[in-house]
């Protein structure tokens, strides 16, 4: 398999929203060559007002994109399970850590959970251990502080695979 | 009862947040009379990407606060049921709705859907027509085009009625 044909350094931000914790990380892809670029997390307070807590990710996510100037995004599609309440949390800073790079100009991808999990291990039902060990053989500069960064680097891996695979189709398409 | 102690008019801006279609709604409050002054919704494209989507809500509400520099803001509390998806749905786009006055640096109240018809007709189980009913009174100029922009109305007459309610108590309490 040749490398897919990506010429310049492609910048990516990985993002997993959480209300009290909505990590970041962002890489940079060069043909098939990852680069870490810098990883963290928005922690707003939590004793703040709903919406000053939506503002503190919003403004966090702002100066990433700012800082880093990624040119596309992804985000982990959100497992929805029965409590209600917890997915409307989830829902409200996902909602808002979505319109940032959106606001940005830039197009935001979304990756099920085991599609990350997979690209990342080799298997959908991979856990956080193998995750993280993976992310050390991928990305060996990367020390992700908690386990949101983490995932957020895992998910600008698997938008970085998926972009590449979806360009080399596309050149295999015309050829 | 006498007139709570308001002396200047506040204009507030009640939103109703949803992803197929988001309410907005702007009166004044002088002393215990409330004016009509705007109300529409925002209806982003739904074969756009959620990214896109939240953005076009976003740029709607913040075109409103631009337009119409309300000092308050309130949403409805989303009433969380038990489709995990539509939980979701509405989250992200209630997390957008309530971003926006916070970027304004405008403060964003909740209330309860029981406590919105409590308020507007007077008992926790109204239903849609009789909040029309009482907005007609409540607001005569008023001619919502659309259930969520009659909604979002009746949240921002909510938060009249409370922020008036309790700069009474503040002035009873301070005799």
């Amino acid at each position: 398999m040749t490398s897919p044909p990506i010429r310049h350094p492609v910048r990516i931000l990985g993002i997993d929203p959480g209300l009290r914790r909505t990590g970041w990380g962002v890489i940079e892809i060069d043909g098939n060559r990852l680069t870490f670029v810098g990883c963290g997390s928005v922690e707003p307070q939590d004793d703040l007002p709903l919406a000053s807590r939506l503002l503190a990710i919003h403004e966090g996510l702002a100066t990433v994109l700012g800082d880093f100037q990624p040119a596309e995004a992804a985000v982990e599609q959100t497992f929805v399970n029965k409590d209600g309440v917890a997915t409307l949390k989830l829902g409200q800073a996902r909602g808002v850590a979505m319109l940032a790079p959106a606001i940005f100009g830039i197009s935001v991808a979304e990756y099920a959970p085991n599609q990350v999990k997979k690209t990342v291990v080799g298997v959908g039902h991979a856990d956080k251990n193998q995750i993280l060990m993976m992310l050390k053989i991928l990305l060996p500069k990367a020390e992700p502080k908690s386990a949101d960064a983490a995932d957020a680097l895992a998910i600008a891996i698997t938008h970085a695979h998926h972009r590449a695979s979806a360009a080399l189709r596309m050149k295999v398409m015309s050829l």
